[in-house]
Parts: structure tokens; C-alpha cells; sequence
């Protein structure tokens, strides 16, 4: 873990070390994506099936690829009856949420006489890829799945690894309440493959969406052209700004909680007070013992934890939006007046009462949002991800009179004389004006 | 040409070979554009000026990187005052179009006293690329830069290169009226990556739109993640849907528009009149020969061209969906009726008045549009590329006390403790109920 005060005179540098340190670099496996994708392409299921054979040590056929419906129900019911409930209101209220998002079609006639407009469309399916083993969690099922179903999207087919035949139920549950009834039992960049591509047994998809290891990131990236994918989900990461009113102990907590993903997640603490700093400190090394999780959340906190100690909160606004964090914890009286001054972020939580997990599993916003940076120009996971956008127009005799000749011009400058003639063929053929 | 009847006994297997002939591949360039990125990253500006003296025979330097201001200016004073009044009118209808589509925060407390919503914010910085030479397009500046501009990006840098130092006046003046200030003689693969990853020259970017060539294509999708990319560009294409009431002088007209932009680019028509159909083919190959652009209209035309004789527009429709054209032209009675069943086209282009090169220019909505049967998830260049969300929410004592434990549960089941405990605490240190 890094202490920086920005009153270092070396502040800058390790400030941006803290940065650069966690690039994503999915180069080492493209060769041998390429090689899986072009194997699936072409041979289809057979490759589908020995990948899934070599790889999750899995022999599967035709016959046994897709998950049954009375399996999916048996999941479902093997439940809890408290986890049941939990997985309907987080269900519930991501898919209220994301209701809000539904977009409003444009279509109006401009000054010049000309109809233009903007009509949002669903997409006709959609690919889930869930990782398989311990990261295979029900949340994300969820997530990724709810704001296709919200936008419109007939089609969902969802692909997880099985591997040595194991399957979480608790996905196969989510599955269930978000509407995905089309699951396959494979994974890896074959499935990716498998999506894009279409294989006998598993019809193509138009996008694919959900986070994957090194080889399904990269997979998703040579497909990306083929067919749509969602962002290529790097380590997470949380900056929390706290005052000294917050419980050291909560805010360890928070720390914690985004450590506990995986060794590349990255917690970063910004403070005016450095004795409520160290409080922190003492709490997460203290509370880190008892984690079932510990090693991993050890190995993330002492490799890109960070105390960054600032003068003022404006201070600590310039540094998040360098950052562009994922998640952003205000954790000051006033949050929503520090909220004006956020950029780049993910998505923000306001108040001492709010940490991120709330967001992760049953406020709404989705949990599936731009990390290593990207928040500089990318978003969560949204209704805008499962529609596109088909834009239109007519022209009148007159308004083609209007705004005809302008585009003859352009278009005789641009050497495209087809273009022009289009256009001035119609405008010659007008009958006179009365 | 292929000419088509839905009543052909082979028409699936014919109609499935026009949907695949022309698929991007820029994986032959992929090594070669790698090395190029990677030379940039580490060498900057050494790297970028030698690529440059071997790609584009140009000397540069950093004092000539840059186009000076005085250039802009002379290109614009150079230019007819109908091709700068064209270019206003084009800009001014382009901008006001792109306006309609910002869209509205979202901010609510739901029934349980959480405080959602989502707020819409540009990027920072955007990177412009225009290919030189002959496909050196100022309405596709206009197209790329006025969206950035109308969704409120401060900074917009252009890369185009200057192959023999020939560069295009039309480009800069149209720089200019859509407020581009920032532009750098450079081009192809090392372009990207200067914008990318910054040199000691160009800042870098968040995000790159624009077309280009294969090794364009290639780097945008090798740095895509490091920063934002618009879709990959493929062949353009057009489907017209057209009755017997046209000009079949018009309709040729259309489809030699598609066809002289390159060689790869594909005209359809699809027509429930055979006779109509005729008197179009003859009037593309007589109006040809005239066509300065004649030898690459030619070659589209005759691999890629198509004539589907259909038994009514239903059918069309259709064939349409399975297309997904980038450009659609109704050229039909009704066509408000037929649009309403169109669910994957780029641009729609209603009327025997509305030839598609008045949205190229004129009309206002986007000519960038998704192709090679993207339209299935992808669309046009709008404000929505250069603005992204940020989700935010906070819960009060009350909300977090009927949200809390269902996250706590739904932790707990994911095995992430740290995660339950920063809710859990929470709940534990509120006072209790009055």
C-alpha cells in the first residue's frame, strides 16, 4: 500500500505510477484466440466440443450442451427462501432503474420542410457470457441480463463453463428471474467463438456482453465488428473521499470489500485528516485477518492500495478525475455538492450510508461498469447497450428545392458527380413552381 | 450484377452468398500495425515523424507537425462562396439535427427513499482521423466533428495525413466550420497511436472516430479499451426498395451513388416489377460511361451489384432485416407504412424525392453509419459517442434499512464477506427505530 500526501514533493510521479501500474494486455493470447476462433468458425460444434474437452475437462455432446429447463427450476428451488426473496427485489429493482433509461424517438419537420427523426430498436439477440468457478456470481447474471430484457431484446442465450462439470446454481437461479432461459455449458473464447459465429447447436448472436478472463477478452476483441461487445473488463477498483465523521471502521470495511475481488483490484483512500488515515490503515490490517478472502485481499491492498492524504476536497476532485475510477465513494457531509465536480466516474455513492456494495447488488444502476481508466469515455452496462438507433428523413418538391442545390455543390467539390446527379436529376424533373 | 427472383429455386443460398462476400479483415496487417503502436508508445514523436518520411514520403518536425492557423484561414478564403455557403448550410443543418439528440439526467427517489439516477457528461478529448488523398471527405469533418462539438467535448484534434505533402483545402475549410482548430499532418496506423497514447507533440485523446484504411482500421481496434473507437468502417452499401412509379432514371442514379465510392461498395434493388427492373440495369450501364468515377462504379456494380425481383414488399422487408443495410431507400407510395417494419438499417431514405446523398450532405442526421451488417447492434455517428454516464445513488438510514439485507444475503451467497460486513456494519451502528 502507497501513502501519498500531496504536499510530496514527488507527489506527481508516484501519483501516476499509481495510475500506470495495472494496464490491461490481452497481446500474449491473441495468436491462440485467433487459432480457437477460426477453428469454431469452421468446424463449428466439433470444435466446440473438444475445446470444452480439453479445456473445462468436460465431455459434452449435442444432446447435453444446453442447461435443461427442469435443471434451471431444480436451482431455483434449492434455494433459500431468504435468498429467493433477495434475488427478486435486486431483480426488481435493477430492472425499475434501468425502465428509467428508455429512450425517447425523435421525429420532427424542420423550418426547411424536411422530416427528420430517430427511432431506438431493440436488438434481436444477445450473448451473456458468465464466467465459471468461484467468479461466477448471480449479481452480475443480473446485470448483464435484465437491461436486454428491459430494452427489448427477444433473444438471450447465455454461455458458462463448467468446469469438471461443475455448475452454481445460484447463477442458473438468476438466469431464471432475469428471463434467460438458453444456457449453454461452455465458456472460454470458443464460446465467444461459438456466439459470434453461430455453430449448429447455438444460433449467432448480434452482441455479446459479460466479463471473462484474458482469453474471453481477447476473443471478445477479434470478434468486435462481427458482432457488438461491451467493454473489455479490466481489474476493479474504488476510490473512497472520507471525512474524519465517517467510522474508520466502515470505510476499512469499503477498502476491503474491493480488495477481496481479486489481487489486481485497487482501493484508494482520499482524506483531509491523517489521523483518521491511519485509523483506517490500523482497521484494515486488523478487520484483513479475520476475511475469508484474506490472501487475496492482502495481496491487493499492499500491491495497489493507496492513502492519498489532500489539503481540501477540491484537491481530491482533480486527482479522481485524473482517475476515472469505476466505483466513487463521497463520503463527506455534503456529497452531492462534491458530485457536481466528478467527470469521470462510474458510478458514484453519496453518503456515509451508502458503500458500494449497495450499488453491487440491490440499489438499481447496474454493476457492470468501466474500469482502468475508461470511465473517460465509457459507461456502465445500460438499455443503451441492448438498442441502436436508425435515423430517417423525407424531403417535400419544396424542401428538396430548399437544401438540394447545397448538396449538389458539395458533392460536385467531392469529384462524387453520381451523388450530385441524384440529387439534381429530382431537381430537374420538379415540375415548375406555381 | 446478380439478378435475383424470390421465386428462384436456389434464391436462399444465392441471397446468402450476396450477405457474405464481403467481410472486413484487417488480421493480415495485425503484426505489422502492433509494431507501429508499439514503436509510437515508446518512441514518440521520433517514431511518428520517421513513419511518416516512410509512409507518407514527408518530412516533419514539430514546428510542422501542426497546420498553422493561417492555413485554415487560406483554405477557407480559397473556396468559391457557393461551396462556403454549401458548407454552412450543411453545418448549421448537421448541428441542429445533432442538438435534438441530447439527452435528458435522470434523477428520482424510488418508493423506498433511494435516491437513483444518471447523468450524461462529454468526454474530454477526442481524436479526429480524415484519410488524405482521394477520400479526403470535408463532409465527413463536418459528420465526425459537429456531434463532438454539439455534446460539448472541449478538445478536438485531427490527424490527416499528407501523402507527398498534397493536402486538401476542402478538408481544412470544413475544420474549421465545424470548429477544429487542432490538426496534425499525419496519418495511418501511427496517427492512431499518437492520439492513443500521446506523443511529446499530440496530447493524447479518449476517444477516436473516423474512417480509414486497413491499418487505421486495424490500430483503432488494437488500442480500442486503452481508449474509445467509433465502429470499424467497412464497404458502403445502399438497398433501394423502389416501385414501378419511379424515374428508373432516378433509381440508376442511386445506385451508381453507392457503387463510385470504391470498388467493394454494393448496390441493391429490390423491385416487384420485372419490366421496371430492366429499364433501371439499362439506364445504369448507359449513364456509366459518362460517370468520371465510371471504372470504380463499374467493378462495384459488377461484383457487387443485385436486382431481387420480389412478389411484394413484405418480402422485401424481409430481406432487408437480414441485410441490415447501412443505407435504405423507400422509394416507394407509402413508405412511413413501410418503415414501421424495418428493424435493422443504419439510415432510412423516404420518397421518390429523398435520393440518399441528401443525408450524405445536407439533411442533417449522421452520414457516418454502421456497415456490412452492423446495423444489427451498431448505429450511426451521434452526440451519444462523445458522451458517456455516470450512475449515482445514496441511501438514508430508512432506505438502507429495507435495501440493506437483501445485499447483505446476496453477498453472503457470493462468498463476499467484506462486501455483507461494509452493509452489515452499517445497519448494526444505526440508532434504532424511533
Amino acid at each position: 500500500m502507497k501513502q501519498l500526501s500531496t504536499n510530496d514533493t514527488n507527489f506527481t510521479q508516484a501519483f501516476a505510477a499509481i495510475l500506470s501500474q495495472r494496464e490491461n494486455n490481452t497481446s500474449s493470447v491473441s495468436e491462440q484466440v485467433r487459432e480457437i476462433l477460426t477453428e469454431i468458425r469452421h468446424k463449428g460444434d466439433t470444435a466446440l466440443f473438444a475445446y470444452t474437452q480439453q479445456f473445462d475437462k468436460v465431455a459434452i455432446s449435442e444432446t447435453t450442451l444446453r442447461v435443461k429447463d427442469t435443471e434451471i427450476l431444480d436451482a431455483w428451488n434449492s434455494l433459500s427462501s431468504s435468498l429467493r426473496e433477495a434475488l427478486i427485489l435486486a431483480a426488481q429493482r435493477i430492472e425499475s432503474f434501468h425502465k428509467t433509461q428508455i429512450p425517447e424517438n425523435i421525429k420532427y419537420t424542420d423550418q426547411a420542410g424536411v422530416l427528420l427523426g430517430m427511432k431506438w430498436l431493440p436488438l434481436d439477440a444477445v450473448g451473456l457470457y458468465v464466467p465459471g468457478g468461484k467468479a461466477a456470481y448471480p449479481s452480475s447474471v443480473l446485470m448483464n441480463a435484465i437491461p436486454a430484457k428491459v430494452a427489448g431484446v427477444k433473444r438471450m442465450a447465455m454461455c458458462v463453463p463448467t468446469p469438471a462439470g461443475q455448475l452454481n446454481p445460484l447463477v442458473l437461479a438468476a438466469a431464471k428471474q432475469a428471463g434467460v432461459t438458453e444456457i449453454y455449458r461452455v465458456g472460454g473464447a470458443q464460446a465467444i467463438g461459438a456466439m459470434a459465429y453461430g455453430t449448429k447447436s447455438i444460433a449467432p448472436v448480434d452482441r455479446i456482453v459479460g466479463p471473462g478472463n484474458a482469453y474471453v477478452a481477447e476473443a471478445k476483441r477479434q470478434v468486435f465488428g462481427y458482432v457488438g461487445i461491451d467493454s473489455i473488463a479490466g481489474p476493479s477498483e474504488v476510490v473512497i473521499i472520507a471525512d474524519a465523521q465517517n467510522s474508520p471502521q466502515h470505510i476499512a470495511m469499503d477498502l476491503l470489500a474491493q480488495a477481496e475481488h481479486d489481487e489486481m483490484a485497487q482501493s484508494i483512500l482520499m482524506t483531509d485528516d491523517e489521523s483518521f488515515a491511519k485509523q483506517v490503515i490500523e482497521e484494515v490490517y486488523k478487520t484483513l485477518i479475520d476475511l475469508p478472502r484474506a490472501a487475496i485481499a492482502k495481496t491487493s491492498w499492499e500491491n495497489h492500495g493507496a492513502v492519498i492524504i489532500v489539503k481540501n476536497w477540491q484537491e481530491a476532485l482533480e486527482l479522481v478525475n485524473q482517475i476515472a475510477p469505476e466505483h466513487l465513494e463521497l463520503m463527506v457531509e455534503h456529497p452531492k455538492t462534491l458530485f457536481e465536480g466528478v467527470r469521470h466516474a462510474g458510478s458514484v455513492f453519496m453518503g456515509h450510508l451508502c458503500p458500494e456494495a449497495i450499488g453491487d447488488y440491490v440499489a438499481g444502476p447496474n454493476h457492470v461498469l468501466p474500469t482502468n481508466r475508461t470511465a473517460r469515455f465509457a459507461s456502465g452496462l445500460s438499455v443503451f447497450d441492448f438498442l441502436k438507433r436508425t435515423t430517417f428523413m423525407e424531403t417535400s418538391a419544396n424542401s428538396l428545392r430548399r437544401i438540394g442545390p447545397a448538396g449538389v455543390t458539395l458533392a460536385e467539390a467531392e469529384g462524387l458527380h453520381a451523388h450530385a446527379a441524384s440529387i439534381a436529376l429530382r431537381l430537374k424533373d420538379l415540375d415548375p413552381l406555381p
